[in-house]
Protein backbone atom coordinates (compact mmCIF):
# COMPACT_ATOMS: atom_id res chain seq x y z
CA UNK A 1 0.00 0.00 0.00
CA UNK A 2 1.00 3.20 -0.72
CA UNK A 3 -0.66 6.90 0.29
CA UNK A 4 -1.16 9.34 -2.54
CA UNK A 5 -0.66 12.96 -1.50
CA UNK A 6 -1.78 15.92 -3.08
CA UNK A 7 -0.44 19.65 -2.10
CA UNK A 8 -2.49 22.64 -2.38
CA UNK A 9 -4.93 20.78 -5.28
CA UNK A 10 -7.00 23.22 -7.10
CA UNK A 11 -10.49 21.51 -8.56
CA UNK A 12 -12.23 19.46 -6.54
CA UNK A 13 -13.10 17.56 -10.19
CA UNK A 14 -9.25 16.76 -9.74
CA UNK A 15 -9.59 15.39 -6.69
CA UNK A 16 -12.26 13.03 -7.11
CA UNK A 17 -10.55 11.49 -10.92
CA UNK A 18 -7.31 11.05 -8.57
CA UNK A 19 -9.33 9.41 -6.28
CA UNK A 20 -11.00 7.06 -8.79
CA UNK A 21 -7.62 6.27 -10.73
CA UNK A 22 -6.40 5.39 -6.99
CA UNK A 23 -9.20 2.64 -6.29
CA UNK A 24 -8.80 1.29 -10.21
CA UNK A 25 -5.35 0.03 -8.84
CA UNK A 26 -5.87 -0.43 -5.57
CA UNK A 27 -4.92 2.09 -3.78
CA UNK A 28 -6.92 3.86 -0.83
CA UNK A 29 -4.52 6.17 1.18
CA UNK A 30 -5.12 9.61 -0.39
CA UNK A 31 -4.49 13.02 1.51
CA UNK A 32 -4.79 16.33 0.44
CA UNK A 33 -2.40 19.27 1.86
CA UNK A 34 -4.78 22.42 2.53
CA UNK A 35 -7.51 21.94 -0.37
CA UNK A 36 -8.33 25.60 -2.23
CA UNK A 37 -11.80 24.75 -2.11
CA UNK A 38 -11.85 23.13 1.26
CA UNK A 39 -13.31 19.35 2.12
CA UNK A 40 -15.39 17.49 1.47
CA UNK A 41 -15.69 18.58 -1.79
CA UNK A 42 -19.28 17.77 -4.00
CA UNK A 43 -17.05 18.23 -7.34
CA UNK A 44 -14.81 15.76 -6.08
CA UNK A 45 -17.71 13.14 -5.16
CA UNK A 46 -19.26 13.13 -8.21
CA UNK A 47 -15.41 12.80 -10.46
CA UNK A 48 -14.95 9.75 -8.37
CA UNK A 49 -17.85 7.49 -9.40
CA UNK A 50 -18.23 6.17 -6.10
CA UNK A 51 -14.62 5.51 -5.06
CA UNK A 52 -14.25 7.83 -2.37
CA UNK A 53 -17.25 6.16 -0.78
CA UNK A 54 -15.49 2.76 -1.09
CA UNK A 55 -12.20 4.49 0.58
CA UNK A 56 -11.30 5.39 3.89
CA UNK A 57 -11.87 8.79 4.97
CA UNK A 58 -9.66 11.35 3.50
CA UNK A 59 -6.86 12.84 5.73
CA UNK A 60 -6.57 16.66 5.09
CA UNK A 61 -3.48 18.51 6.44
CA UNK A 62 -2.20 21.84 6.81
CA UNK A 63 1.46 21.66 5.76
CA UNK A 64 3.54 18.96 3.53
CA UNK A 65 5.73 17.93 6.19
CA UNK A 66 2.47 16.60 9.03
CA UNK A 67 0.97 14.66 5.46
CA UNK A 68 4.00 12.76 5.16
CA UNK A 69 5.15 12.52 9.06
CA UNK A 70 4.70 8.82 9.34
CA UNK A 71 6.09 7.74 5.84
CA UNK A 72 9.52 6.40 5.15
CA UNK A 73 9.98 6.87 1.72
CA UNK A 74 8.20 9.35 -0.62
CA UNK A 75 8.54 10.54 -4.20
CA UNK A 76 7.74 13.67 -5.80
CA UNK A 77 6.10 13.85 -9.13
CA UNK A 78 6.89 16.45 -11.12
CA UNK A 79 7.35 16.91 -15.23
CA UNK A 80 9.71 19.75 -14.61
CA UNK A 81 13.34 18.20 -13.20
CA UNK A 82 14.63 20.89 -10.91
CA UNK A 83 17.79 22.20 -9.79
CA UNK A 84 18.26 19.41 -7.04
CA UNK A 85 20.72 16.54 -6.55
CA UNK A 86 17.61 13.36 -6.47
CA UNK A 87 17.15 9.99 -8.03
CA UNK A 88 14.94 10.82 -11.31
CA UNK A 89 12.81 7.89 -11.92
CA UNK A 90 10.00 6.65 -14.21
CA UNK A 91 6.72 5.93 -13.23
CA UNK A 92 7.63 2.02 -13.75
CA UNK A 93 10.87 2.36 -12.21
CA UNK A 94 9.34 4.41 -9.02
CA UNK A 95 6.66 1.97 -8.70
CA UNK A 96 8.85 -1.10 -8.55
CA UNK A 97 10.73 0.79 -5.94
CA UNK A 98 7.77 1.87 -3.79
CA UNK A 99 6.41 -2.18 -3.84
CA UNK A 100 9.67 -3.35 -2.87
CA UNK A 101 9.82 -1.00 0.25
CA UNK A 102 6.10 -1.75 0.78
CA UNK A 103 6.96 -5.09 0.40
CA UNK A 104 9.61 -4.82 3.54
CA UNK A 105 6.98 -2.81 5.61
CA UNK A 106 7.87 0.58 4.43
CA UNK A 107 5.24 2.90 4.46
CA UNK A 108 5.93 5.06 1.00
CA UNK A 109 3.56 7.98 -0.17
CA UNK A 110 3.80 9.75 -4.26
CA UNK A 111 3.51 13.00 -3.77
CA UNK A 112 1.76 15.32 -6.68
CA UNK A 113 1.76 19.47 -6.76
CA UNK A 114 -1.61 22.15 -7.23
CA UNK A 115 -2.47 21.69 -10.93
CA UNK A 116 -0.01 24.75 -12.26
CA UNK A 117 2.47 25.21 -10.09
CA UNK A 118 3.50 21.49 -9.27
CA UNK A 119 5.04 20.90 -6.21
CA UNK A 120 7.48 24.02 -4.68
CA UNK A 121 10.77 23.21 -3.80
CA UNK A 122 10.80 23.04 -0.67
CA UNK A 123 8.17 20.21 -0.59
CA UNK A 124 10.30 18.59 -3.15
CA UNK A 125 13.56 18.72 -0.89
CA UNK A 126 11.12 16.81 1.52
CA UNK A 127 11.07 13.91 -1.02
CA UNK A 128 13.83 11.16 -1.44
CA UNK A 129 13.12 10.95 -5.32
CA UNK A 130 11.75 12.36 -8.49
CA UNK A 131 8.98 11.20 -10.74
CA UNK A 132 8.77 12.36 -14.13
CA UNK A 133 6.48 10.96 -16.30
CA UNK A 134 8.22 10.32 -20.38
CA UNK A 135 6.03 12.67 -22.97
CA UNK A 136 6.08 14.02 -26.18
CA UNK A 137 8.44 17.10 -25.42
CA UNK A 138 6.19 18.79 -27.66
CA UNK A 139 2.94 18.76 -25.81
CA UNK A 140 3.92 17.36 -22.79
CA UNK A 141 1.33 18.60 -20.14
CA UNK A 142 -0.75 16.34 -18.30
CA UNK A 143 -3.17 16.84 -15.65
CA UNK A 144 -3.66 16.42 -12.16
CA UNK A 145 -5.78 13.18 -12.34
CA UNK A 146 -3.87 11.88 -15.29
CA UNK A 147 -0.66 11.78 -13.28
CA UNK A 148 -2.28 10.15 -10.78
CA UNK A 149 -3.48 7.55 -12.86
CA UNK A 150 -0.09 6.48 -14.72
CA UNK A 151 1.65 6.07 -10.87
CA UNK A 152 -1.43 4.48 -9.99
CA UNK A 153 -1.12 2.09 -13.03
CA UNK A 154 2.59 1.43 -12.70
CA UNK A 155 2.21 0.50 -9.15
CA UNK A 156 -0.15 -1.98 -9.77
CA UNK A 157 1.56 -3.32 -12.57
CA UNK A 158 4.78 -3.97 -10.18
CA UNK A 159 2.29 -5.04 -7.15
CA UNK A 160 1.26 -7.82 -10.18
CA UNK A 161 4.74 -8.61 -11.33
CA UNK A 162 5.66 -9.18 -7.79
CA UNK A 163 2.80 -11.21 -7.01
CA UNK A 164 3.37 -13.65 -9.86
CA UNK A 165 6.95 -14.46 -9.57
CA UNK A 166 8.52 -13.35 -5.99
CA UNK A 167 11.11 -11.77 -8.08
CA UNK A 168 11.27 -9.05 -5.49
CA UNK A 169 13.03 -9.67 -2.68
CA UNK A 170 11.12 -11.06 0.98
CA UNK A 171 10.12 -8.73 3.40
CA UNK A 172 12.41 -7.57 5.90
CA UNK A 173 12.15 -7.56 9.87
CA UNK A 174 12.11 -4.18 10.89
CA UNK A 175 15.88 -3.44 12.27
CA UNK A 176 18.55 -1.21 12.64
CA UNK A 177 18.70 -0.99 8.42
CA UNK A 178 14.86 0.41 8.14
CA UNK A 179 14.71 4.34 6.98
CA UNK A 180 13.54 6.62 9.86
CA UNK A 181 9.58 7.76 9.78
CA UNK A 182 9.57 11.30 7.76
CA UNK A 183 8.59 12.97 11.02
CA UNK A 184 11.50 11.79 12.50
CA UNK A 185 13.65 12.88 9.62
CA UNK A 186 11.96 16.53 9.77
CA UNK A 187 12.75 17.03 14.01
CA UNK A 188 16.69 15.90 13.05
CA UNK A 189 16.61 18.98 10.85
CA UNK A 190 14.45 21.48 12.64
CA UNK A 191 17.00 20.62 15.40
CA UNK A 192 19.98 21.22 12.87
CA UNK A 193 18.64 24.19 11.47
CA UNK A 194 18.07 25.73 15.22
CA UNK A 195 21.93 24.95 16.15
CA UNK A 196 23.31 26.20 13.03
CA UNK A 197 21.50 29.37 13.77
CA UNK A 198 22.56 29.60 17.09
CA UNK A 199 25.97 29.02 15.92
CA UNK A 200 25.48 31.87 13.34
CA UNK A 201 25.93 29.70 10.61
CA UNK A 202 23.89 31.41 8.06
CA UNK A 203 25.81 34.41 7.32
CA UNK A 204 23.47 36.03 4.80
CA UNK A 205 20.17 35.80 5.64
CA UNK A 206 18.90 36.01 2.00
CA UNK A 207 21.08 32.93 1.63
CA UNK A 208 18.97 30.58 4.49
CA UNK A 209 16.67 28.93 2.60
CA UNK A 210 18.25 27.79 -0.52
CA UNK A 211 21.67 26.74 1.95
CA UNK A 212 18.16 24.81 4.37
CA UNK A 213 17.36 23.24 1.39
CA UNK A 214 20.66 22.01 -0.04
CA UNK A 215 21.05 20.38 3.75
CA UNK A 216 17.45 19.02 3.48
CA UNK A 217 18.47 17.25 0.08
CA UNK A 218 21.63 15.64 1.29
CA UNK A 219 19.47 13.94 4.31
CA UNK A 220 16.66 13.50 2.55
CA UNK A 221 18.45 11.78 -0.51
CA UNK A 222 20.53 9.34 2.21
CA UNK A 223 17.52 7.40 2.69
CA UNK A 224 19.00 7.61 6.90
CA UNK A 225 17.50 4.58 8.97
CA UNK A 226 16.63 4.90 12.41
CA UNK A 227 20.12 4.15 13.88
CA UNK A 228 21.45 6.55 11.28
CA UNK A 229 19.21 8.92 12.38
CA UNK A 230 19.81 8.35 16.14
CA UNK A 231 24.13 9.11 15.45
CA UNK A 232 23.47 12.20 13.52
CA UNK A 233 21.52 13.66 16.65
CA UNK A 234 24.56 12.35 18.69
CA UNK A 235 27.04 13.89 16.48
CA UNK A 236 24.82 17.31 16.64
CA UNK A 237 25.29 16.89 20.61
CA UNK A 238 28.52 16.16 20.78
CA UNK A 239 29.48 18.97 18.36
CA UNK A 240 27.75 21.73 20.42
CA UNK A 241 29.24 20.45 23.38
CA UNK A 242 32.44 20.75 22.14
CA UNK A 243 31.78 24.17 20.75
CA UNK A 244 30.33 25.49 24.12
CA UNK B 1 2.70 5.48 -35.68
CA UNK B 2 -0.44 4.10 -34.92
CA UNK B 3 -4.20 4.98 -35.24
CA UNK B 4 -6.67 5.52 -32.39
CA UNK B 5 -10.18 4.76 -33.51
CA UNK B 6 -13.16 5.38 -31.21
CA UNK B 7 -16.32 3.89 -32.29
CA UNK B 8 -19.26 5.48 -31.44
CA UNK B 9 -18.11 8.07 -28.70
CA UNK B 10 -21.11 9.44 -27.07
CA UNK B 11 -19.45 12.75 -25.16
CA UNK B 12 -17.60 15.62 -26.77
CA UNK B 13 -15.20 15.98 -23.86
CA UNK B 14 -13.83 12.22 -24.19
CA UNK B 15 -12.99 12.76 -27.56
CA UNK B 16 -11.16 16.00 -26.28
CA UNK B 17 -9.12 13.77 -23.64
CA UNK B 18 -8.21 11.03 -25.52
CA UNK B 19 -7.03 13.68 -27.91
CA UNK B 20 -4.43 15.41 -25.44
CA UNK B 21 -3.78 11.66 -24.32
CA UNK B 22 -2.53 10.68 -27.88
CA UNK B 23 -0.43 14.02 -28.22
CA UNK B 24 0.78 13.59 -24.87
CA UNK B 25 2.88 10.28 -25.72
CA UNK B 26 3.31 11.39 -29.44
CA UNK B 27 -0.21 9.26 -31.19
CA UNK B 28 -1.89 11.78 -33.52
CA UNK B 29 -4.43 9.69 -36.30
CA UNK B 30 -7.55 9.82 -34.72
CA UNK B 31 -10.31 8.37 -36.38
CA UNK B 32 -13.93 8.46 -35.33
CA UNK B 33 -17.16 6.20 -36.03
CA UNK B 34 -20.29 7.54 -35.82
CA UNK B 35 -20.02 10.38 -33.19
CA UNK B 36 -22.69 10.31 -31.03
CA UNK B 37 -23.02 14.54 -31.54
CA UNK B 38 -21.32 14.99 -34.78
CA UNK B 39 -18.18 16.21 -35.80
CA UNK B 40 -16.23 18.92 -34.96
CA UNK B 41 -17.10 19.00 -31.42
CA UNK B 42 -16.69 22.75 -29.16
CA UNK B 43 -16.22 20.43 -25.96
CA UNK B 44 -13.77 18.10 -27.51
CA UNK B 45 -11.73 21.45 -28.95
CA UNK B 46 -11.67 22.51 -25.12
CA UNK B 47 -11.44 19.25 -23.30
CA UNK B 48 -8.35 18.96 -25.90
CA UNK B 49 -6.22 21.80 -24.12
CA UNK B 50 -5.25 22.61 -27.75
CA UNK B 51 -4.38 18.89 -29.06
CA UNK B 52 -6.49 18.63 -31.42
CA UNK B 53 -5.30 22.12 -33.37
CA UNK B 54 -1.74 20.52 -33.42
CA UNK B 55 -3.06 17.56 -34.85
CA UNK B 56 -3.85 16.26 -38.21
CA UNK B 57 -8.14 16.71 -38.82
CA UNK B 58 -9.79 13.77 -37.39
CA UNK B 59 -10.98 11.36 -40.07
CA UNK B 60 -14.78 10.50 -39.21
CA UNK B 61 -16.59 7.10 -40.74
CA UNK B 62 -19.16 5.97 -40.87
CA UNK B 63 -18.78 1.98 -40.08
CA UNK B 64 -16.09 0.79 -38.08
CA UNK B 65 -14.59 -1.47 -41.15
CA UNK B 66 -14.44 1.87 -42.99
CA UNK B 67 -12.24 3.21 -40.40
CA UNK B 68 -9.89 0.62 -40.41
CA UNK B 69 -9.62 -0.68 -44.12
CA UNK B 70 -6.28 0.71 -44.79
CA UNK B 71 -4.68 -0.88 -41.46
CA UNK B 72 -2.67 -3.95 -41.22
CA UNK B 73 -3.40 -4.46 -37.05
CA UNK B 74 -5.75 -3.70 -35.19
CA UNK B 75 -6.33 -3.84 -31.22
CA UNK B 76 -9.71 -3.60 -29.89
CA UNK B 77 -9.38 -2.11 -26.00
CA UNK B 78 -12.06 -3.88 -23.90
CA UNK B 79 -12.57 -4.49 -20.20
CA UNK B 80 -14.74 -7.69 -20.45
CA UNK B 81 -13.05 -10.81 -22.49
CA UNK B 82 -15.68 -11.94 -24.96
CA UNK B 83 -16.20 -15.36 -25.98
CA UNK B 84 -14.13 -15.15 -28.70
CA UNK B 85 -10.97 -16.67 -29.71
CA UNK B 86 -8.23 -14.01 -29.43
CA UNK B 87 -5.10 -13.29 -28.13
CA UNK B 88 -5.41 -11.49 -25.03
CA UNK B 89 -2.74 -8.42 -24.30
CA UNK B 90 -1.68 -6.34 -21.53
CA UNK B 91 -1.37 -2.27 -22.57
CA UNK B 92 2.40 -3.23 -22.70
CA UNK B 93 2.43 -5.97 -24.74
CA UNK B 94 0.03 -4.70 -26.90
CA UNK B 95 2.34 -1.45 -27.23
CA UNK B 96 5.44 -3.93 -28.08
CA UNK B 97 3.33 -5.89 -30.36
CA UNK B 98 2.13 -2.34 -32.37
CA UNK B 99 5.99 -0.80 -32.72
CA UNK B 100 7.23 -4.19 -34.04
CA UNK B 101 4.92 -3.83 -36.36
CA UNK B 102 4.70 -0.02 -37.46
CA UNK B 103 8.97 -0.39 -37.07
CA UNK B 104 7.84 -2.98 -39.90
CA UNK B 105 5.92 -0.79 -41.95
CA UNK B 106 2.62 -1.59 -41.23
CA UNK B 107 -0.06 0.39 -39.91
CA UNK B 108 -2.09 -0.65 -36.95
CA UNK B 109 -4.33 0.69 -34.78
CA UNK B 110 -6.18 0.79 -31.32
CA UNK B 111 -9.97 0.78 -31.48
CA UNK B 112 -12.01 1.69 -28.51
CA UNK B 113 -15.87 1.47 -27.38
CA UNK B 114 -18.74 3.78 -26.62
CA UNK B 115 -18.41 4.53 -23.40
CA UNK B 116 -20.83 2.35 -21.13
CA UNK B 117 -21.46 -0.43 -23.62
CA UNK B 118 -17.53 -0.57 -25.31
CA UNK B 119 -16.79 -2.24 -28.63
CA UNK B 120 -19.41 -4.35 -30.09
CA UNK B 121 -18.69 -7.89 -30.77
CA UNK B 122 -19.04 -7.49 -34.40
CA UNK B 123 -15.91 -5.34 -33.89
CA UNK B 124 -13.75 -6.91 -31.81
CA UNK B 125 -14.34 -9.83 -34.50
CA UNK B 126 -12.95 -7.47 -36.75
CA UNK B 127 -9.57 -7.05 -34.69
CA UNK B 128 -6.31 -9.12 -34.66
CA UNK B 129 -6.16 -9.59 -30.47
CA UNK B 130 -7.72 -7.92 -27.42
CA UNK B 131 -5.85 -5.11 -24.88
CA UNK B 132 -7.64 -5.72 -21.35
CA UNK B 133 -6.03 -3.14 -18.62
CA UNK B 134 -5.33 -4.54 -15.20
CA UNK B 135 -7.06 -3.02 -12.64
CA UNK B 136 -8.23 -3.46 -9.28
CA UNK B 137 -11.23 -6.08 -10.08
CA UNK B 138 -13.72 -4.09 -7.03
CA UNK B 139 -13.60 -0.87 -8.87
CA UNK B 140 -12.27 -1.87 -12.95
CA UNK B 141 -14.45 0.90 -14.62
CA UNK B 142 -11.92 3.33 -16.46
CA UNK B 143 -13.34 5.88 -18.43
CA UNK B 144 -12.88 6.54 -22.20
CA UNK B 145 -10.08 8.78 -21.50
CA UNK B 146 -8.13 7.51 -19.06
CA UNK B 147 -8.17 4.06 -21.60
CA UNK B 148 -6.87 6.10 -24.19
CA UNK B 149 -3.73 7.48 -21.61
CA UNK B 150 -2.58 3.86 -20.30
CA UNK B 151 -2.79 2.49 -24.26
CA UNK B 152 -0.77 5.76 -25.67
CA UNK B 153 1.98 5.50 -22.55
CA UNK B 154 2.86 2.18 -23.56
CA UNK B 155 2.94 2.90 -26.80
CA UNK B 156 5.45 5.92 -26.05
CA UNK B 157 6.87 3.96 -23.76
CA UNK B 158 7.53 0.72 -25.65
CA UNK B 159 8.56 3.42 -28.66
CA UNK B 160 11.40 4.61 -26.41
CA UNK B 161 12.93 1.27 -25.78
CA UNK B 162 13.06 0.85 -29.30
CA UNK B 163 15.26 3.61 -29.82
CA UNK B 164 17.37 3.38 -26.26
CA UNK B 165 18.27 -0.12 -27.11
CA UNK B 166 17.54 -1.27 -30.83
CA UNK B 167 15.76 -4.32 -29.03
CA UNK B 168 13.15 -4.42 -31.57
CA UNK B 169 14.45 -6.19 -35.18
CA UNK B 170 14.73 -4.27 -38.11
CA UNK B 171 11.97 -2.60 -40.27
CA UNK B 172 11.02 -5.51 -42.72
CA UNK B 173 10.76 -5.24 -46.21
CA UNK B 174 7.15 -5.45 -48.02
CA UNK B 175 7.20 -9.06 -49.40
CA UNK B 176 4.93 -11.81 -49.35
CA UNK B 177 5.00 -11.94 -45.30
CA UNK B 178 3.12 -8.55 -45.22
CA UNK B 179 0.05 -8.50 -43.75
CA UNK B 180 -2.99 -7.73 -46.03
CA UNK B 181 -4.85 -4.78 -45.06
CA UNK B 182 -7.91 -5.07 -43.33
CA UNK B 183 -10.03 -4.19 -46.57
CA UNK B 184 -8.69 -6.60 -48.58
CA UNK B 185 -9.22 -8.92 -45.53
CA UNK B 186 -12.91 -7.17 -45.51
CA UNK B 187 -13.50 -8.14 -48.74
CA UNK B 188 -12.63 -11.69 -48.91
CA UNK B 189 -14.44 -12.10 -45.92
CA UNK B 190 -17.50 -10.62 -47.89
CA UNK B 191 -16.77 -12.86 -51.12
CA UNK B 192 -16.63 -15.86 -48.68
CA UNK B 193 -19.48 -15.11 -47.33
CA UNK B 194 -21.96 -14.21 -50.23
CA UNK B 195 -20.83 -17.43 -52.04
CA UNK B 196 -21.54 -19.68 -48.89
CA UNK B 197 -25.21 -17.97 -48.76
CA UNK B 198 -25.18 -18.67 -52.24
CA UNK B 199 -24.56 -22.40 -51.55
CA UNK B 200 -26.68 -22.79 -48.74
CA UNK B 201 -23.96 -22.83 -46.38
CA UNK B 202 -26.09 -20.69 -43.85
CA UNK B 203 -28.84 -23.14 -43.04
CA UNK B 204 -30.37 -21.43 -39.98
CA UNK B 205 -30.52 -18.08 -40.86
CA UNK B 206 -31.03 -17.16 -36.66
CA UNK B 207 -27.35 -18.47 -36.35
CA UNK B 208 -25.81 -17.28 -39.47
CA UNK B 209 -24.52 -13.91 -37.82
CA UNK B 210 -22.59 -15.93 -35.26
CA UNK B 211 -21.49 -18.22 -37.76
CA UNK B 212 -19.85 -15.25 -39.82
CA UNK B 213 -18.17 -13.89 -36.73
CA UNK B 214 -16.47 -17.19 -35.67
CA UNK B 215 -15.15 -17.43 -39.31
CA UNK B 216 -14.60 -13.70 -39.48
CA UNK B 217 -12.56 -14.73 -36.06
CA UNK B 218 -10.26 -17.37 -37.55
CA UNK B 219 -9.41 -15.19 -40.45
CA UNK B 220 -8.37 -11.93 -38.77
CA UNK B 221 -6.54 -13.93 -36.35
CA UNK B 222 -4.60 -15.89 -38.44
CA UNK B 223 -2.74 -12.77 -39.82
CA UNK B 224 -3.08 -12.92 -43.10
CA UNK B 225 -0.25 -12.03 -45.90
CA UNK B 226 -0.89 -10.49 -48.95
CA UNK B 227 0.14 -13.59 -50.59
CA UNK B 228 -1.87 -15.82 -48.34
CA UNK B 229 -5.23 -13.85 -49.24
CA UNK B 230 -3.97 -14.10 -52.86
CA UNK B 231 -4.58 -17.34 -52.09
CA UNK B 232 -7.53 -17.91 -50.24
CA UNK B 233 -9.62 -16.24 -52.99
CA UNK B 234 -7.94 -18.55 -55.83
CA UNK B 235 -9.54 -21.59 -53.18
CA UNK B 236 -12.60 -20.09 -53.52
CA UNK B 237 -12.93 -19.15 -56.92
CA UNK B 238 -11.67 -23.10 -57.24
CA UNK B 239 -14.66 -24.46 -55.24
CA UNK B 240 -17.09 -22.66 -56.47
CA UNK B 241 -15.56 -23.80 -60.14
CA UNK B 242 -15.49 -27.44 -58.50
CA UNK B 243 -19.18 -27.29 -56.96
CA UNK B 244 -20.52 -25.40 -59.74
Amino acid sequence: MSAVILVHPQMGENIGAAARAMLNFGLTDLRLVAPRDGWPSAQAEAMSSGALEKMPPVQVFDTFPEAIADLHYVLATTARPRDMVKPVLTPSEAAIEGQKRAQGGQRTGFAFGAERSGLFNEDIAACHSIITVPTNPDFSSLNLGQSVLLVAYEWFKAGLALSDDGAFPAPAAKNDNFPAEQGEIEGFLSRLEDELDAMRFFRAPELKPITARNIRNIFTRADITDQELRTLHGIVSALKGNKL
